[in-house]
């Protein structure tokens, strides 16, 4: 346990006060992922995406790990100009990606690419915000070979990073023990200035010195 | 309650990995507030001001209660023009401020300014970052009053917006009715995109549309 529930529920119940175009994609894209139990950022770490991307003003944004586009939603809305380039493994996702996005106006703003989320990102010069939402037990990997593709004063942001509280317990399981990893590298290095912020699972955000 | 307290540790511990100039001026202001129980922000809601003033690369931020200086610190800190206006009713809080500031190098980058801070806030226009952690009984009357005083696609960062998590509870005091109507101003409002971040006691950020 991460936030208590109340808490949660408090946010979640701000953030609805506020009227978002798209409300009804929104809100079709979340229920889906409750529906089907897909593990998408939800609403609080999705406006807080649209937040840093406003701050940030970004040309190029890469999610190793798109799932069906909801983060990408918030990224693309955000964005003045530039792109965002979707990955996933799954051709399914990448379909209902280009539905919804399509829906909301967005898709000129995005790219589709079916595979290796990390493989694709190295294609990539000066990433201005990097999205880590893969396999957990890859995500020190992951920095570690991409971290040169980011832009001077470029963002790195990863879903998951307090792990539903497991990152707290001593014996853990591979994954668990390389999230912990993952933090302890990004806090660690002077290449980064890194922050935790306890919204829903743990969003790590380092800005690359 | 907002976190598990375990969930902090973990942050907490996460933080002090990161290697920061100044740590032990740092360490020395963190005491303090200890000792004598004064309501400082805190390391993690710190260097989360530090990330987002990097983002937003402001020429001016407006803080309406400084305390003796420690949230200053770390916008004074990530600033690389521009100038961070302090306030405070209590002469010598900025004492205090004025000592700590010096120390780490960054008091060319400040202005101390004693009285009411929301009077003080009204002489400038134009500002990037409004924060606010003043009596909390105030945040929806001053945010009225400065709001037009922002900057456009200018921030407002206030703390205390969970208010130790009394905003959950129906029957309320003064001071948490009036959190609970900023908050709900904030996010209802067209004017702003406004998120709620559960760092710490809650801080309510949002940009000016």
């Amino acid at each position: 346990m991460i936030l208590f529930e109340d808490i949660q529920r408090y946010i979640d119940k701000l953030n609805y006060l506020s009227k978002v175009e798209d409300e009804e994609i929104l809100q079709h894209m979340e229920n889906y992922a409750q529906k089907v139990g897909f593990p998408i950022v939800g609403r609080s770490v999705g406006r807080f995406l649209y937040l840093i991307t406003k701050l940030k003003n970004p040309k190029l944004i890469v999610e190793v790990g798109s799932g069906y586009g909801y983060s990408a939603y918030w990224f693309a809305k955000a964005l003045s100009s530039g792109k965002v380039v979707l990955t996933d493994y799954s051709q399914d996702n990448l379909e209902m990606a280009k539905d919804f996005l399509s829906g909301a106006g967005l898709i000129d703003k995005v790219e589709l690419r079916l595979g290796n989320g990390v493989e694709i990102a190295k294609e990539y010069k000066n990433i201005d915000i990097l999205f880590f939402d893969h396999e957990k037990a890859k995500y020190l990997d992951s920095i570690l070979i991409l971290k040169d593709n980011l832009s001077s004063g470029g963002l790195v942001i990863a879903d998951n990073t307090l792990w539903h509280g497991k990152v707290l317990e001593e014996d853990v399981d591979k994954q668990t023990r390389k999230i912990k990893e993952f933090n302890e590298y990004m806090f660690s290095s002077q290449e980064f200035f890194t922050t935790l912020i306890p919204l829903r699972d743990g969003l790590l955000v380092a800005i690359k010195v």
